[in-house]
């Protein structure tokens, strides 16, 4: 077992209203010195047996047409551990 | 400029519904071999100026009132690389 994580990311050129509002909040919160805050999604998966190149190119394939839309988010694979 | 990573999952015991849809909707899409999928949050902060232990510790207090819901979420605090 190994774990597999997919970071997705919405563009920089994108607006993300989430990470704006999470960025306004910060100061009336009591929080200074952010000055940009971006929202993504996180998934983690758990791949049966050993993380080779061939699996990796299958989630790589599965986070393209799957977990990200790739016209507005950009994806990063981690292999993230073996276990 | 630095990037802090704040990652906020589900608990290991909390059900994860947006995880197991992604789960199960896999093998229907042709991807075999995944046997768990956790979906959660990622902040990615840009902190004005560098990051040291007073910044990390209040990034580490913000995710626990604000960012995370340490009642059913666990958050992990990453500095990404200075810039």
């Amino acid at each position: 077992m190994a774990r597999v994580v997919v970071d997705v990311m919405l563009k920089p050129e994108i607006l993300d209203p989430q990470g704006q509002a999470v960025q306004r909040a910060l100061p009336r919160l009591g929080f200074q010195g952010i000055s940009d805050v971006r929202q993504g999604k996180r998934f983690e998966l758990e791949v049966d047996g050993p993380v080779d190149d061939a699996v990796l190119a299958r989630i790589q394939e599965m986070a393209e047409t799957f977990l990200a839309n790739t016209v507005i988010e950009d994806f990063v694979v981690k292999v993230e551990g073996e276990k």
